[in-house]
This record gives structure tokens, C-alpha cells and sequence, in this order.
């Protein structure tokens, strides 16, 4: 029996995974439950999984949390220091980090300080703090299993022992891929949070649309395998059928292939090294006729040139990057920005916020303050 | 330094393999190489390569041979049975079976008795006798490496403690995939020869027009890899670019692609576990554009289909098949039959020829003689 701790269990991939998790009750366990914000689907969880405990994030909640399940044994906490102090549990074996956003760093620092194994959903941890996540892993003996469909698909392919030539990188070129420079322009909220194959949250759907989203992943792919970043290639990929794909040294290519359903990275990770069945989807080649590649516009689709950008450039780099697309991504789901202005925002914060190069983790948070507070300026005088 | 016997070192595997060896002068040593008929490039190859000795298989030509070396520390030697003497010889680490039809199969038993690592591209060896060649290769603890591109690609993609749920077969349907019945029954055997994807051997090349190959190759992997043929599933892919797929019981695939260059599966038996580099080409999957896949059409490659019904039915019935094969195939490449007859004598010979299901290397020795004697009677009676 595998006891996990999600942080982040109402979100996206959260759901997902206690949908994993019910259908292997004979080897995981929801032993913590967290979220930010949803206390009425955290309650819900609770009530159905029985975990040894839950965390609301926002304190704010927390009576409501508190009292809804009074009639439980169920540990009920609030607050971020809360989350760094649930995954130590020295019952919990692996921690799921699918909080979104820069949130996510300081509870998977804690739990890899446990020794708990990691099974990494949120991207930002690694685009913020590659450098010192990846060394502390290795110093505390901490499998990080990647949990992205891309990074994902990339482990699977890996071989020990033998060396990458280089990762392809797969993306579905989200919503715009077909749009013109003057439709990005005018693109709205609506039209960048329907993705053409990946069911998301809507983060990550408009980081998806403005390609930042394979930007981090160019950035998470350089600092789970330790690829530099011109021998990490992104491929736009339709169908999003190929997840990603390694080619070695001596020209063979391997790829990982699957419906799109987050279940399957996020089961693979839970159970890794084990496959476990499922009756999720099979592809079916014959009717899916074909599969078809492209290569990225980086002149229309900007943000993944800043990625790779602040990934040549190190240090706080792509800390500042995250911090400002944080920031544009919430004001153009609000309405305040146009689409195109996301890329602008990010790049002048990255131009504006002093560099470097020699990082701690309070050097990450005292950069994402400060990025945080440059691009809310240049939002507020749209 | 590995020493290589390369029985068949004059046909299309053998002389790329030779290739092979050349580009890593550090890695590997050509020690034996043996031919057919091909007295005149065997020379040449024992006088680049230098190996330990060489077999003329046709005897007719061991006066030419031991003329044209005598000047060399080679030893010269002819006939079937020195070909399963020379692979034993104590100083050889490995032998690749890349010999053309039935003819493979005593000297590779020899070499698997003798604890040789045996890279296979002979693929009747294992279409005839998979049964007796899987147990010896587990009773002497010998490595089957597949040189195959399909079986290389399943081979790559295996993941031990992990079970495959299904297999996808990659075939490019070969220069005859968009002929309607009416066109098949005029094909030439020019036609038959231009090979849409690969370099290859006139035999084979022959055997890819009629899916035949496929065929084999679906027994093949049957007896590499323990999979029961429903769980193959021939995939046509005119690129030829995936070169063959696994599919776990997680639903994950995993595939293995690159250019169609013999070479590249040729290097990969030669030198696992470790990959080489190498300057052969590389996919470049923008400038691809598009990959397609087609179910195969059994009642036009009525071979294909032929192939399941032998392995459903076991025994001696794909020696059969294969014996059949290899008359039908010579009788149209020499004009004597048209393309369809080719299934049809191949049919009519399993129809027609005793079954035995415990069979021995006797068993399927005398099958073979049995079924080309039939077969040819039919060819003569066109």
C-alpha cells in the first residue's frame, strides 16, 4: 500500500488522481488531501477517501473545513505552513505536487527534505528552482517522477547507461496554432481556455495557448535529464498522440504514444515502476490515419523563445519569467490585458528585475516578489 | 573488442553489416565471414577485412577461393557443414544469422549450442523452427538479439516486469499497397522489386510485395517476445519511420523510430547493450510533415493472412509455408508464375502436406524437403 499526499487534490490533475487512486484501492492510499481555495470539493474528498488528514491553504476556510468534518477522524489544517508540515508525515511514501503555480516550491522542498518521493505535477517548481530542487534530490536520495505527459513520456524512454542525443518535444500547439499574428491580437479568454486535446486547468490552458506552457517544459526537460537546451527541440505535434520523444547517440528515436488522458502519466507515476492496468483508451492508428509535425513559430508564439531565453541566461532568470506570466496569464483571464501582451509583460519584467546568478531559495522568493510587483505595475497601466 | 561470424557476409545485411564493423575498428572484429555463391565479394571482404577464415557454402567455388587467399593467413573452407563448424570456433563472441531462407537455420542451432550471442536477421530460422530455437536459446542461456528493424524497435522498447498488453507491427505495405486484384494479377516482378522504403534483397523485397514478410515477422515476434497472435496487430505505415510499436497493459505505447537504414538495427544487435554513435541519417519530423497508418487489407495479401492461420495452427505448418514460400517466390521472380500465385501455392501446400506438432529438427528438416517438392510440383504444372 503506497500512501500519497496530493497537494493540490481539487485542482485538475488532483481530481485525476484520486480518480487513480479509487480505481487501485489495493495499493494507494489518499493519506493527505490539500487545497487552496475549494473547501466544498476538499469536504467532498474527505469524506469519501477518509485521509489521515486535510489542508485548506486559504485560513479563510478553515472553519467551514473544520466543522463539515467533525464527525471524521480527519486531521483538519490551514494555512502554507501547514502544507511543508503534512507531507513529513513519516506515513506518507510519495507526495503528488499538482499545486499550481510558484505555491507548489516550498511544500515539495519539504517534502524531499523527508525523503518522501516525489511525483512532480507543478511545473513552476522546476522552471523557478530547477537548480536547487534537482540538487537537493539528489542529495537526499529523492526519486522525482515527472508527471507531465512530455516528461513523462520522456522517462519512459529513457535507457541507463546510454546517453540522449536529443529530446523532441512534443506540443499540441494549443488553441492559436493557426492564428494569424492580427487574430492573436484580437484572441479572448474564451477562445485561448478551449484546447484542442488536453482537458486542463485554466492556468495552464492559457499557458498553453501562449506556448509559456512548452516553454517550461523546455526548461523542466533540461533540469529532469540534464539536456542542454539546443538539444531540447519542440516538435508541434496536432494530435498530441506522440507525448515526447528521445533520440540517442546513435540515431534511434524512442517515443511514448497514448490517448490524451492525464491518468495515464499521472498512474504511471503513482505506480512507477510498475504499469498497472486500466480501461482508460486505446489509440486506434488505423482510424487516427495520421499523425502530423510542424515546426513552432517562435515569432508568433514568443513566450517559448523568452523560456528558452532565461533558460540560457540561468539564475533567477525564469524565476522572474514564471512570476510575470503568473501575473499576465490572471489579467488576461481577467480581461484586463489583450493576448499578445502576455509575452510583453514577461519580457520587460525579465529586461526590469536585477539578475542572479548565484540562487537560494530565498533568492527565488525575493525575485518572484519583486517580478510579481513589476508586471502587476505594467498591468495596471494597460 | 568483439569477434564477429557473419554468416552471409555477401548479401544485403551482411555487406551493411560489414559497414558497421569498418565505422567502429575499436569494437568489433569481422572473424568469420561465409557466402553462398558469392565467390567474388567474399574474396574481396576477406582481403579488406582480414577475418580468421572464410566458408564458401557452394563448394563449386572453394578452388577460386583458396586460389585467390593463398597469400593470406586465412583459412578457406566450403560446404554446409563447415559453416556450423566455423561458428564455434572459442575465440567468437557473437554470430549474425544473415543468411537467406531455410538455409540459416543448422548453423545457427550450432552457434546457439556453442553459447554464441546470436544477432538474427534470418527470419525463416525462427518462422521455421521458433519453438526448438526459443528453448535451445534458453537452455544455453544464450541472447537472441533481434536485427529485424520491426523486432529491434519491440526489443528497444521492452521494459523487464512490465508485460506487453499488445504488440503494433509497423509494415509499409511495399510497392503494392495502392494496387487494386485486377493490378496485382498483371504485377511484375520488376514492379515487386522496387521497394517504396527499403534496400533490401531480392528475396525479401519479393516477400514485402506479398506481405509474406509481415507474415513472418508476425511468427517472429510471436516466438521473440511470448506474445499469442492476437495480440499482433499488423499496422501498415508507408514511411517506414516507426519501426514497430509495444503496447502495455497501462495502455502506454512505446516506439522506436528513425530513418529506414538497415545499418541502425544492425549496429544496435552488434553493440547492446551499449548504443554507438554513428553519422548515418537523423528523422527530422518538421520536414516529415505527416506520419500515416492503414489496416492491412488480407484478402489482397492474402499471405498475411496465411501467416495467423500457420501459427494458430502450430507444428510443422509455418515450415510449410515457408517452404512453399521460398518456391513460389523463386518461381516469380524467374517469370514462371504471376504475383497472385504466389499465396495460392502456398495455400494449396499447407492444404496438402502432413501436420506434425512435435516436432523436432528432423521433424522439420523432412517437412521442408516435403513441402518444396509439392510446392515445385505446382509451380510446373503452371
Amino acid at each position: 500500500m503506497r500512501k500519497i499526499a496530493i497537494l493540490g487534490s481539487t485542482g485538475s490533475i488532483g481530481t485525476q488522481a484520486l480518480d487513480v487512486i479509487s480505481s487501485h484501492p489495493d495499493l494507494f492510499e489518499a493519506y493527505v488531501l490539500t487545497a487552496n481555495n475549494n473547501v466544498d470539493l476538499l469536504i467532498a474528498q474527505a469524506r469519501q477517501f477518509q485521509p489521515e488528514a486535510v489542508v485548506i491553504a486559504n485560513g479563510v476556510h478553515y472553519p467551514t473545513l473544520k466543522r463539515a468534518l467533525s464527525d471524521l477522524p480527519i486531521k483538519v489544517y490551514s494555512g502554507e505552513q501547514s502544507l511543508c508540515e503534512v507531507v513529513q508525515d513519516s506515513e506518507v511514501d510519495m507526495v503528488l505536487a499538482s499545486m499550481v503555480g510558484f505555491a507548489g516550491l516550498r511544500p515539495t522542498i519539504s517534502a524531499i527534505k523527508s525523503k518522501k518521493a516525489i511525483a512532480l505535477a507543478n511545473k513552476e517548481t522546476l522552471v523557478v528552482a530547477g537548480d536547487l530542487i534537482t540538487r537537493l534530490c539528489a542529495q537526499f536520495e529523492v526519486p522525482l517522477l515527472p508527471v507531465d505527459s512530455e516528461h513523462s513520456a520522456i522517462f519512459q524512454c529513457l535507457e541507463p547507461g546510454n546517453a540522449i542525443e536529443k529530446i523532441l518535444l512534443t506540443a499540441s500547439g494549443g488553441p492559436f496554432r493557426r492564428f494569424s499574428s492580427e487574430e492573436l491580437q484580437k484572441a479572448s479568454p474564451s477562445q485561448a481556455l478551449s484546447h484542442p486535446t488536453w482537458q486542463m486547468g485554466a492556468k495552464i490552458t492559457i499557458d498553453s495557448a501562449s506556448m509559456m506552457n512548452k516553454g517550461f517544459e523546455v526548461i523542466e526537460a533540461h533540469w529532469l535529464f540534464g539536456v542542454p537546451s539546443d538539444k531540447i527541440e519542440v516538435v508541434v505535434h496536432p494530435q498530441s498522440v506522440i507525448h515526447s520523444m528521445v533520440q540517442f547517440k546513435d540515431g534511434a528515436i524512442k517515443a511514448q504514444l497514448g490517448i490524451p488522458d492525464m491518468r495515464m502519466p499521472i498512474q504511471y507515476a503513482l505506480g512507477y515502476p510498475h504499469r498497472l492496468a486500466n480501461a482508460y483508451g486505446r489509440v486506434d492508428f488505423p482510424q487516427l490515419g495520421s499523425l502530423t509535425f510542424e515546426k513552432p513559430d517562435l515569432s508568433r508564439f514568443r513566450c517559448l523563445q523568452l523560456a528558452y531565453d532565461a533558460l540560457s541566461e540561468g539564475g533567477n532568470m525564469a524565476c522572474i519569467m514564471n512570476a510575470a506570466n503568473e501575473i499576465a496569464n490572471r489579467a488576461f483571464i481577467d480581461g484586463k490585458i489583450p493576448f499578445m501582451m502576455i509575452s510583453e509583460i514577461i519580457e520587460k519584467t525579465m529586461n526590469k528585475i536585477d539578475k542572479v546568478y548565484d540562487c537560494s531559495l530565498d533568492t527565488y522568493l525575493e525575485t518572484d516578489k519583486k517580478a510579481r510587483r513589476y508586471a502587476n505595475e505594467l498591468v495596471s497601466l494597460v
